[in-house]
């Protein structure tokens, strides 16, 4: 359950070059490689001789040749060469699909391909733009995408997932404020101020007295999330508050595997290496965490036939029951309307800082 | 297959303490645990927010803390506490079941609860009862637990399957007589008298000369098995043979799954340890030999489609097949009346040996 | 989908003796074993007690004894023995197939049994004929065997799949003249006159001068392919050309794997043992490389619910083609005319060397 009308991320765009990379994305079989002019190329990987995934040849001559019989197609999918024979088949044609680099990552369209317009891509800039440093990272999931942005809309569940890691009872204690944005995103705010820094933030601030710090989930369909952090300490201006934007971009693999691209991105200490390797290893633990439940949550899920959830609604599940309701829109649209697009918004804006939330609704 | 209106075995009464056990018994997903008051609780094994196994979780202050969002619930199966909200839903209420601790087992009622009666548990006092040493184990099998109960009706496999240990032509050789109790218990009776001993006889009686020997297969539905097996020295007095009570005590988890519970009871060389840890060892390797030709038994029929067995009867056939229309029985008259259950019998007294079967036929 | 009315390879010859065999021959488990009188004996693995496979008991007494309950069958599958009983049960009656040793090979017939006719047994004399010496192997590949003698007629793959052992491009670059005889054979030619040896050709024929080579891939269904391959050095007489007759002899195991028995069979150096232990090296290396290929083409075509292909067609694909033709010429006779059989014919003449396509047209 996925629309199709929409760029997905197939991989970072320094994952993709003059070489072969396959992925199967949204259940489709893809390889992407790039010209030696730099173009980006994504192609069904299945050659159209006889169905053997393309991924098994390599990349000669800048054209794809397959490793049974040698075929070879160019970067338009076209037959360029038939061993021992001079005329080329018509038929030997391997499907293309739109794909644009953007924002350091490798954006593919596998919906009706007459719609694929750039415009459409989501902005990341977070991942390219001065005043950012991204730390990246990659975790194969084997589990529906919509658990995770359950999962990531409601971060309560720090607090027993990641008790060991970076949670604790402020983040479960503290009300959250949700809202929704041009019918598409969604925002769930935390907002805790005047507390003790736990130690994570006390070092990131070098500050060891009471903070104000905020914490927003922001999530646009198909599966675009944002964990969006702000502190600083109490008394200081809220506009110089060190911020992280932690994207965690998803792709469905199939109904029950997702690849999630994530990055952490901060606009302070933008120079500081060793903090980055920090934050990537913290991350990954975290992750990994979620994926042990994300997946036998899946299984469970699966074997009663994919019951809806929550069975019991409880307060935290207000923003992930908004998010499922705003995909649900998507998909239905697409469903009736085949030439419906999901137009995205910006998910986090720099030029104002975020607002804790009673202000935010006036 | 199987009724469900009766006392299954879920554990050995050690396995289960101040922490969470996770079992799959008849499909149902159980957890099993105490209060710090020593109650036994069982519990389905699914949290009722968002359907993570509550075997995920963890006990905290006497009640099961889901390991997603950590809503808890106490022994009870209700829900007494939600992160950040102080009102409860009422729909958050977990699934329990009626379980009962005796004779060192933990027995459990899947079917209607209202049926659920303590009087119906059978007797197994061979594992609590003075004048008897039980010697316990557990294997895993992967097969339909009526595959085991034809196995261990039908003692005539020790030649074969058990040559290595256990078996020898005797066992083949002698005939069986085959009875039916109360419409609820088959028993399949094999006398040996004046034999050589097979050396494990020889040791535990500690006498070389002839002996009398006796086997006889006990089972009660669903999945109750006894192997009561008898010694004595020739001229010596048949009240005071040496007696195995060996319980094997079967629960399907699935359809071609069961845990098989099992126990030899004896009642000479009460103290003696070294003779427990025998046993036990020779008790292993002889059911991992049966292990070894069920589960392969069971993936053959399963590949047929679960065909009848046997498809060519022999005589040793008799007293499986009685166990099986014995087993049908109840389940069908389960199945024509909803709240019929199964009334377990005794199924070996302890105050007058088993005499032959021509004496015991009169 | 195979035919089943004609003589199958379930071995070679060596492989069975007086103990069990088992193997899965077109779905159907079967045993393999010897008398003591040297008589095979192919039988049903599946004791018709309480259908555990044959194969998890052994011969005794020159008769297969169940490893369960130990009945025992003789070599026309009748019960002969029920332990402790006298009476013998009729039903218990083992599925016997008629099975012939024959050119070091045993052949099975798995279709109606009245019609199994050893005149019908393909002739494969260069395993055991004078003036042939033969290294024989055995792959097991996940992969239907049509998917098999597809890459065996289209020897085109080579340049691609063996670049690394017997590729080269000549293969590739060379002509195909496509032949079909008696409705039962394609033959696919290539001659390559007056082309610089490749090493392994100057090692066969010690001489580094130009050479005249040819190869013929030969297939007849349902399973029998040969690559027929000569070479001479240029100016020598034709007639004394050193030949290799690789036999690729498939039996389907299941839809979607495969028994590959192979022989690399030739008429010179027939005393160079170590030039056999080198071939077999050589062989086994370059199977590998098919194998790796072919399995993943049989999983994404399952994938796709075996679509018919070539989807599109180059001129390799002629003999391929014609194969699959003529296969399903065979299965269709079969459907049609139950008593259909297959009669097969000559694949190679040792009487008379392979002339070049556009004289053998004449
Ligand atoms: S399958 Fe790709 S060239 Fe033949
Ligand atoms: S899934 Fe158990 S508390 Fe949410
Ligand atoms: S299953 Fe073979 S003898 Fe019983």
């Amino acid at each position: 359950m996925w629309p199709k009308n929409c760029w997905y991320i197939a991989g970072f765009a320094q994952e993709v070059g003059q070489k072969l990379l396959a992925r199967k994305l949204l259940n489709q079989a893809v390889i992407l490689w790039r010209t030696a002019q730099n173009k980006l190329v994504a192609m069904e990987d299945r050659c159209p001789h006889r169905l053997v995934p393309l991924s098994m040849g390599e990349l000669v001559e800048d054209q794809v040749q397959c490793g049974y019989h040698g075929l070879r197609f160019n970067a338009q999918g076209a037959c360029t060469h038939v061993p021992g024979q001079d005329n080329l088949p018509k038929a030997a044609q391997v499907k293309l699909f739109p794909v644009v680099e953007r924002h350091a990552l490798v954006w593919i369209w596998l919906g009706a391909a007459e719609l694929a317009d750039e415009s459409l891509i989501p902005d990341m800039h977070w991942l390219d733009a001065p005043g950012w440093t991204p730390t990246t990272g990659y975790h194969h999931m084997k589990a529906d995408y919509r658990l995770l942005t359950d999962n990531l809309l409601d971060l309560s569940h720090e607090t027993y997932v990641h008790r060991e890691t970076i949670g604790n009872s402020a983040v479960a204690d503290s009300p959250v404020v949700t809202s929704v944005e041009g019918g598409l995103i969604v925002r769930a705010h935390r907002e805790m101020p005047n507390i003790d820094p736990p130690p994570f933030f006390s070092l990131m601030l070098n500050h060891t007295g009471k903070i104000n710090r905020w914490q927003i989930a922001v999530f646009m369909p198909p599966g675009m999330n944002m964990t969006d952090v702000g502190a600083h300490p109490v008394g200081t201006d809220r506009e110089k508050a060190a911020i992280f934007r932690v994207l965690h971009l998803l792709t469905p693999e199939t109904e029950h595997s997702t690849h999630y691209f994530w990055a952490v991105c901060r606009n302070f200490r933008l120079e500081d290496a060793p903090l980055g390797e920090g934050l990537k290893k913290a991350i990954i633990h975290t992750f990994d965490e979620d994926q042990r439940i994300l997946e036998v949550q899946d299984r469970c899920l699966r074997e009663e036939g994919m019951p809806s959830i929550p069975q019991a609604a409880v307060k935290v599940d207000i923003a992930p029951v908004q998010g499922r309701r705003l995909l649900n829109d998507v998909i239905k649209r697409e469903q009736e309307n085949p030439s419906a697009v999901i137009r995205p918004l910006l998910m986090a804006d720099d030029a104002k800082v975020a607002q804790p939330p009673a202000i935010a609704a006036e």
